[in-house]
């Protein structure tokens, strides 16, 4: 039987997602939980990677079973053996073709950020902090900018083996909550390596008006990662909701 | 020239507010910073300690500088040193005969909760997962019971030296936020050790029915730390403010 899971971590302790020899692990922690509830070794297929300091609210994996469970004894049992910053949200069996990564065909990824002049002991594992004034509206200008289909190529790290670049942009939003906190919002049908990072440090720099809003289309149309802006840190972004 | 400071820290690694050998405390890493400002050993006197993973919004502190500089250089200069999960909100100046520890008149504590099936690994330090339903209207009844002054003794850590255990809470609050986090905030002249703990403690058993509201009286009569509740987790409690 094939399994389904919704899970959210807390990537402040890990070496990113994926199974690395000798380092803390998202995927490792899963699998050590499933591979000691099965007896043998079971392995997970996740919808991405994400990076040291990336969150997850709810990324999505899958594994194949032989175990007869029932939906709440899956997510008691694996809470149960997981540590305590990764929790499985959701259980559910899916049909035997289902792929996490191959069957996701939309992404939201959100970056939180606060702009004040004290940094915040609290969030700082969750919570950018962010400690010029930035212009909102401008910020949103750009955004809308990248909405749509193009080659992502000046937005992407350099150090991937990705050959097609092109993605689609379907939405940007930038909203303030009432709590201060700036949060980004980026739902798409994927993201090349760093990509929301590379998008949010170009945005910062609009907003404190070291570049303007105008520059976006031209950042893309140069199809160079120099181009754009800084890679913004991992810990304010989380991987949000995957569709499928 | 006496300095006050106000400092919040996020106790999940440290051993608590107060120096121990050989373990990672608040005290030690802002005393090794002046130390290493002053280029002479500096020690500091705090409002009081808190335990290991107990959280502090509005620590106060003070400490005895020959050094000459402004409030703002000071802050700067203290929190480009201290590690990140340390942060010096306030600095200024005092009058030389100026004590955190004996001149602190009140002081408030607050405990943070979440009733929510799933716990939530991003707030696993901050926020208590508490996994049944509480009667807030009840609880809210056993505190108030606690206004006012009593001998505290049933509601304090029985591993104290402190002999007088007579204390004044002036005001008890038990509120849901919007997000679902129920805040306890006590206002008192003083704290007994793990005293608010142990109330939070007891008024989950009176909020989950295990006690009766009208209990609270009996169990400060009985002035034995057997008859009251167990000691609530520390992560969800902060030193939030002290009144001079």
């Amino acid at each position: 039987m094939r399994l389904k899971c919704i899970v959210a971590y807390d990537g402040t302790d890990f070496a990113g997602y994926q199974v690395q020899p000798g380092k803390r692990t998202v995927q490792d922690e899963i699998e050590r939980v499933l591979t000691r509830m099965h007896k043998q070794e079971i392995k997970v297929v996740a919808s991405g990677r994400t990076d040291a300091g990336v969150h997850a609210k709810g990324q999505v994996i899958h594994f194949d079973s032989n175990l007869q469970m029932a939906e709440w004894q899956w997510k008691k049992g694996l809470n149960a053996l997981l540590p305590d910053d990764i929790h499985v949200l959701h259980v559910a069996p899916v049909v035997a073709n289902f792929h996490a990564r191959y069957d996701a065909v939309k992404k939201e990824y959100r970056y939180l950020l606060h702009v004040n002049s004290d940094p915040n002991p609290f969030t700082r594992n969750y919570i950018v902090h962010f400690p010029k004034d930035l212009d909102l509206a401008t910020m949103q200008m750009a955004a809308a900018e990248l909405t749509g289909r193009y080659d992502f190529t000046s937005f992407c790290a350099t150090n991937t083996s990705v050959q097609d670049k092109v993605r689609e942009i379907e939405k940007v939003a930038i909203t303030q909550e009432d709590d201060g906190v700036i949060q980004f919002s980026f739902v798409g049908d994927g993201f090349l390596y760093n990509m929301v990072r590379i998008i949010v440090g170009t945005l910062l720099e609009v907003g404190t008006g070291k570049r303007k809003a105008t520059e976006m289309k031209e950042i893309l149309q140069a199809k160079d990662r120099n181009v754009a802006g800084k890679t913004a840190p991992a810990h304010g972004l989380y991987l949000w909701t995957v569709w499928y």
